[in-house]
């Protein structure tokens, strides 16, 4: 366990202590403990420190997409996020009526029908990062704990040794703060907790002059040599301007106040998420929050920023901005008693140039972008950033994976960002901007034409568009290069032509290759117990290979299913030679391998029927009954009908590639086994393929211990 | 906080510390930690003992069904469970075919399709007793922690005080063990963990001797005076013992082995519950748990009691009862590397003669009944035992209910118990024969018979066959005494004839009086988040009364709803007149109003169309948001369709009352409010109704707090 102070592989420099980490996460907001959650879960040694002196304890980002429930579901907590959550169902349109009052123009639900079998909900960030960091101390046996009130002091990447998978090239400098310097200070002058600290509208204590504070106090330092660094320090990130990097971008001069109140009103739709737009007092969104709370964005029409480009900070307090809300929301009453929170922001947008030096050191989260809160992406983004990084971290680290594959996350996550904002962007003025009044009024915007906006964005917000480009980890035709904004990304294994593409594509018109695996029932061959097919695909860091083995009670089929699962258990199979595997008993430990048949389950018997590469043998543990499913119908859950909504013939299949993230990474014929061997040659590290024995055969297995042969089995 | 050594409220007798308490449990298991699930969740002051130094760590009964599912998750951690467990959703059987070799006769759903959201399960007890004392220690501020170690010593009622509610008629005298006299002894000699010490071919250590050896130390001592106590301590209990109540019945000649393993087995139905009688070795029963485990009911054809009734335990080993699974399995072949743990018992039924002293002790699960654990039904009847009782202690001790109503925990349980050893000694007897050979074959069980037995037997193991009689607290025709076995229940409140409850239930064909309250999806009216309705119906002490308010946009069903909800909140009402609520803010803190409405909910607003009563003002949270649903279609999750899954007229309507234990206790129309009224006067304390003034009006807000006509709402 790395801890502050000396450790095992530590030392000392010049009287401060050293010591060597594979990962140092700089940060505990979402992006941070993300990261933190994949380093647990991948066994990394990682620290994670945050200059504050304490978690979030109310207010700031709340909304959940869809995706991210996936996602703290996929690392084994999203039921308790989902329990605790508010759903947000339903989105109302308030817009003004012929004379100026306004009225309910429309109501669409707030994740769109079918794309994830989770919807939008809110939660405070307090109880999200609780549940990040029960995960955490769960996965990694207490020895990642997040290390509050620690400031890095200085950053250094040893260029010689960025090659070197054994080296640790980074340098950062700790210096660790009191309680009392570390504590955020309330700038509002309010009772009510405010989150100004963070807001873009105020300057930041000066960390510079906390240093020197901490130099008078003896053992107030440490070295840390890391392998990796991720800076997942906010919108003011220390690690991007250490780094030299930029953002690009600028700010508006719309001005918003958030509240966190429980209201007393009549107006109706207080339960639903609302965007209301009124005729001349600006616009309000209302998010329904756990405990009858409610968020209000209020538009500050009043508020202007001056010849600096600031607002006049003192201007602005809770009065001002509930009178607003009282302003828009007429002729509807509107109080409260209880404001939990508040805070005020000046919209701005802006995207880094670059998310990683060397792949050495990665930006994440509001370090690499910025934009309104209101469109409810701040939290979820920041999140699925390390999302996508963590895995990649975690196998590179471990040996397992190339390093290129690190070049995907600029790649992959820098579009998003960009896609972000150009979405923002358009849904900021179509916002803020004052209601046409008719069709003649070309200064307003148009209802019509926000509802578009909001319904297309919507689609976007709920973070299931994602749709990642050609690269090692994605085979897919195109410009890997130009995805990359012309950064080095290593292309795709296999070059393919977009007929081809589309040919393969045809097989599972419901995966998409670049985007999610969509959930959809299937029930395990085993028990019959039904399962959301997503649940078998948990964040532990490992590909997949899911087998549509279609009937596998049809001759020709399972003939083709096994000549597939010949080559997929011959010994020079990638299945045989990933590092980190363990003979037969670790078979399924970097790549499992699930199966989904289209036959009736009463007709079907596991160990008879399939091949024991899709069911392997394990010392202890017996046949592995949780690796076939089938596409049936359920007693009591109804049916899944898996085939149809994945849009996969049920007589002929289909083989998909899905990585640790649960992004699609290829689709193909079950002849198409040199395409899954060439995407892992492409990405992972194989062991030499040197002796024509079976390794299980060979050599992997100490003598004496239980295998299939062990047992006479006679399968009938 | 009631602990041991002297609290506030207690002194010294003779030397040994005293103390107050209102419920004292004797006994750890199921049944007690129940018990104190509901103490912590109505804030009584309660302290739970267990002789045993440590809790469950292996083996041990497993079942969870899905009664006990439902009630897990009224107290807010069915989801943990749901979560860990292995669901087991079909059941096989397998019988000899012509020519003596088992086969597959049958598949049928674990449990019956159609009567609960969640399915028999299978988890380790000591994760549920895990997941329990987290809830006891959050209900209950920590205040109440299983005191372990402890053994009772005396037991004394003292009858002048048993009528008077203020008094501590039970005094128990508590003997504090060590460490080592606590923990309890193998007996099996074997390596692996047995349960043997817990089985009834053994004998218990002297508890006389351990409590002789304590007197040597001081402070090991203390003297609890408690308004009730409840003993739960298992088949042999020291409760009853020293009440002089009996347990009536026998054990009979039929001994079975029990054992945990991870099983290689090519027999292919390993992962479902299996029933499998061989033609001549006896019968088996798999029941597939968590982590690949598989639990063996095996049948031990060789060994047989002596004279004295009681088997030679020394010829029982491992290998003893695997040898038996393996003849009954041929030719399926089947092994083990790992047994987790392993016991044997003779089945015996035995039901208690007396299931309470004078309603102040209680004696719950093995305590009062014990059936052969084959059936899965020792942990659930006794955790359902308690969450019966549980709720009725508390409602009495904290004023709110008559102290009458704790007459029916005998009534109510102990039919149950005469059940369940019914069905038992039915299910043992045909489970335990030799199969017939054909229908000329009088002497052997016929498997048609089996599967019929079994069907029904399945029906009644899932729990929610549960009937309960009339009495003060279920609204029925039909002989309260002889329901009560004789002893004086409280009748209903309202005698019915045949004819009279027969209407009544045909309001509502889904919703049967005495029986639990089915759960079908509905709408939050406010925000449109499907709701599972049983999830509206927690176990926080609550009665509810459930309004199926109708089509409320219909001019007349709206009076007649008005009407009602009129009689509700008029100041003579039940709901302004019970013990404990806090005048509006508290309306509903006894008897919670829900209403379901099957208008469609886009035309309906919750203040603008339904009665303040139903969806009262609270201060500091404003409206109530949650207590008004929809019966209409949702975005993501379909149609629940619950007036017609509840056999209710969609125009017309009903109302239900249910108990805090999600039981229904009576059904009748909107003009029935007399009927509800009446109801409530017979189990509740009302406080007299002496002012024509409405208590809201009158006297219960205090001055300057915000109120309903604080804010000024034009409800339009």
């Amino acid at each position: 366990m790395a801890t502050t102070g000396t450790s095992a592989t530590g030392g000392m420099n010049g009287g401060q202590p050293e010591s060597n980490v594979d990962v140092l996460i700089i940060g505990a907001g979402p992006a941070g403990i993300m990261a933190a959650a994949w380093m647990a879960r991948m066994g990394l040694k990682a620290r994670i420190i945050d200059k504050r002196s304490t978690k979030v304890f109310c207010g700031q980002a709340d909304g959940l997409n869809a995706r991210s429930l996936e996602m703290l579901d996929s690392l084994g907590f999203g039921d308790r996020a989902w329990k605790e959550a508010n759903h947000m169902i339903e989105i109302c349109l308030w817009n003004p009526d012929e004379n100026g009052i306004i009225r309910r123009s429309d109501r669409v639900p707030d994740t769109p029908v079918g794309l994830s079998r989770l919807q939008q909900s809110t939660l405070h960030q307090g109880r999200i990062e609780r549940f990040f960091l029960d995960n955490i101390k769960k996965y990694s046996n207490g020895t990642i704990q997040v290390e509050r009130g620690v400031l890095p002091e200085s950053l250094e990447i040893e260029q010689s040794k960025v090659e070197d998978q054994g080296a640790y090239p980074v340098t950062v400098k700790l210096r660790f703060l009191t309680e009392e310097e570390a504590a955020p200070k309330q700038l509002g002058g309010s009772k009510v907790s405010d989150g100004l600290f963070r807001s873009n509208l105020f300057q930041e204590a000066d960390e510079d002059a906390l240093i020197k504070q901490t130099y008078e106090r003896a053992g107030a330092g440490e070295t840390v040599h890391a392998k990796y660094v991720i800076g997942c320090d906010g919108a003011r990130s220390w690690t991007r301007t250490t780094l030299g990097f930029e953002l690009e971008g600028e700010a508006t001069d719309m001005i918003w106040g958030v509240m966190d109140v429980i209201p007393f009103t009549d107006f109706p739709d207080i339960r639903c998420r609302c965007a209301i737009h009124s005729a001349t007092h600006g616009s309000l969104m209302s998010i329904p929050r756990e405990n009858n709370l409610v968020r209000l964005y209020i538009q500050l029409v009043e508020v202007k920023p001056d010849a600096s480009g600031r607002a006049d900070r003192s201007k602005i307090t809770p009065e001002l901005i509930f009178n607003a809300a009282k302003r828009i929301l007429d002729p509807y009453k509107i109080d409260y008693e209880v404001c939990d929170w508040w805070t005020a922001y000046q919209i701005g947008q802006r995207v880094g140039t670059n998310f990683d030096a060397h792949q050495r050191v990665f930006l994440a989260g509001d370090a690499v972008h910025t934009h309104s809160p209101k469109a409810g992406q701040g939290m979820n983004i920041s999140m699925q950033d390390c999302y996508n990084l963590g895995w990649k971290l975690g196998l590179v680290c471990r040996g397992i994976a190339k390093p290129s594959i690190l070049k995907t996350y600029q790649s992959e996550r820098r579009r998003i960002a960009r896609d972000l904002i150009e979405f923002d962007n358009r849904f900021a003025r179509l916002f803020s901007g004052r209601p046409a009044k008719d069709i003649l009024d070309a200064e307003g915007v148009s209802m019509d034409e926000f509802k578009e906006a909001f319904v297309q964005g919507n689609m976007f917000a709920c973070g299931l568009s994602v749709n990642y480009g050609p690269s090692n980890l994605v085979l897919k035709p195109g410009d890997a290069g130009e995805q990359g904004d012309g950064s080095a990304v290593a292309p795709p294994a296999v070059t393919m032509s977009e007929a081809d593409f589309d040919r393969k594509q045809a097989l599972a018109t419901g995966i998409p290759v670049g985007m999610c695996f969509n959930s959809f029932q299937v029930l395990n061959q085993s028990d019959g117990r039904p399962w959301q097919f997503q649940k078998r695909l948990p964040a532990d860091g490992r590909f997949r290979v899911v087998l549509f083995a279609g009937n596998i009670h049809n001759t020709q089929q399972k003939k083709r299913v096994e000549a597939f699962c010949a080559k997929l258990d011959a010994p020079s199979s990638f299945l045989h030679r990933v590092v980190g595997n363990d003979g037969r008993d670790g078979l399924h430990s970097v790549v499992e391998i699930l199966t989904i048949h289209s036959a009736k389950r009463w007709d079907t018997e596991l160990l008879r029927d399939f091949p024991e590469v899709l069911r392997p043998f394990r010392r202890a543990t017996g046949w592995s009954y949780d690796k076939v499913y089938v596409d049936d119908v359920s007693y009591h859950e109804g049916f899944g009908d898996a085939y149809t909504n994945y849009g996969v013939d049920k007589k002929r299949g289909c083989v998909v590639i899905v990585r640790p993230d649960q992004y699609v990474a290829w689709v193909g014929d079950l002849e198409d086994f040199d395409e899954v061997q060439a995407y892992f040659e492409g990405c992972l590290v194989l062991k030499e393929y040197t002796t024509g024995l079976h390794p299980y055969v060979a050599a992997d297995v100490p003598e004496g211990a239980a295998t299939t042969d062990g047992i006479s089995i006679a399968v009938r």
